[in-house]
């Protein structure tokens, strides 16, 4: 370097990152999902349009589950970076929440390392699913639940479970994800740690699943299968054999949306 | 009675009458209130619309309490004569619950006898009120709860229901009623038989009254007045005051409507 050469200034150095997580629930009622697609509202979007104006800087979202259309969460986690200089967590949660809220509210924000990651940085996810099992709806938790009026029978639906814990391949309940070119097919092994019925309330069942990872539709899938046997249009004792029969063919109908929460992620 | 006269046929004979009662739970959000109004949607229209459907003859309703625009009931009772020839309860139910929900719900459906009446054999009537009292709301509570942000004084709260109990006139809580002709300016005299504050959940206060009857916006102007008490900015002692000066000016804003719910009628 020359007298005459000035030093360039380091853009990293003038805008050090900071990586943020936030757990962030939703009522996904209004919302065609988590992830972020152009001209629809969608739960991830609109957390970017609150960041990136909050913190005047583009946004890159990563989180733990990408939910569907109709489905809520308790237990979201994203992370992203944010310029050091202006993060201030108090405000930013602040923020989010006065533009965001009440519909998708963040209930803790923190500074987490940079190298941990909402989706890779994962150990495990739980989702909740809400049946309502009496002859006549409730209209406070219509939105939040799958109101099935004919008696179910829990003991076999508690049976059903059983052959869900551990890995196994996943495809009879999951959506079949599109090829990326250049790679084989997607593996759809996933391992069950826990899946469990609770009877949370008067005729309210609760159905709990944990695991390391979901496919599309998987926890949907399952529990339109664990309601079918409840029904006893199916038997517990041929989970097993459509599981391991890999064929979406035979798996019944899916539970509806607004029934689902991600409940909670694991690190 | 000569020969050539027929006899006439009893019109009340021929449609002998059953009073039916209905336990009705309903989603105020979607109504203006519950009293049947031309050319706005109330739950008691929609009652009325599907009951005279269901029974192919007009009916009268008669309810418990009327509650205002946007305000729920779990516990809502109404009376109705049907005729008893074409009285199939829980068809009755299952037919209303089909057209109605899961807005609105009938979660009972009896028969009593002719005197009784939903709002003059009522006895008493409990509504509860819920507070959530944290820095951020709650996606799934906004539409049955009040988000209060700042911390509340739970105690001076819980102090403040004490002057409440007894029979006063409740002037200052409530909107005075339009005067009948020929008649004196009604009495908004009340007995409330409890007020107490309960911790329902994590953050979530739950105000529950007793009174003989209500007047128009006494509970959601009690609540307001509560509220103000945790905030600091009424106290507890004055409460009695406000009471006995018969005066709405004094009196904070009254409680938004979707935290207020008619729980239970007792008769």
């Amino acid at each position: 370097m020359t007298l005459f050469e000035v030093e360039p200034v380091n853009p990293r150095l003038e805008a050090e990152m900071t990586r943020v997580k936030l757990v962030v629930a939703y009522d996904g009622a209004g919302f065609r999902g988590f992830w972020p697609n152009a001209g629809v509202a969608t739960v991830g979007g609109a957390l970017i349009v609150a960041l990136e104006q909050v913190l005047s800087t583009p946004i890159t979202l990563t989180c733990a589950g990408r939910t569907d259309a109709g489905v809520h969460a308790w237990g979201q986690v994203v992370t992203f970076d944010a310029p050091s200089h202006r993060l201030d967590l108090d405000r930013l949660q602040a923020s989010i929440n006065t533009q965001c809220g009440p519909a998708v509210v963040v209930r803790e924000a923190s500074i987490v390392e940079p190298q941990f990651d909402a989706r890779t940085s994962a150990t495990s996810r739980t989702y909740r699913y809400m049946v309502l099992n009496r002859p006549y709806p409730d209209p406070f938790l219509r939105f939040t639940s799958w109101h099935v009026a004919e008696p179910l029978d829990l003991r076999a639906m508690v049976l059903a479970c059983d052959p869900l814990i551990g890995s196994h391949d996943f495809s009879s309940f999951c959506r079949r994800p599109k090829p990326v070119e250049g790679q084989g097919p997607a593996s759809l092994i996933r391992r069950v740690e826990d899946a469990r019925w609770v009877e949370a309330d008067d005729d309210l069942l609760r159905f709990e699943i944990t695991a390391n990872a979901f496919c599309h539709q998987m926890v949907r899938s399952i529990v339109g299968l664990l309601v079918d046997v409840g029904r006893g249009r199916s038997r517990a004792g041929d989970v097993l054999g459509l599981i391991r029969a890999q064929d979406r063919t035979n798996i019944p109908t899916p539970a509806p949306p607004q029934g689902l929460c991600l409940w909670s992620v694991a690190y």
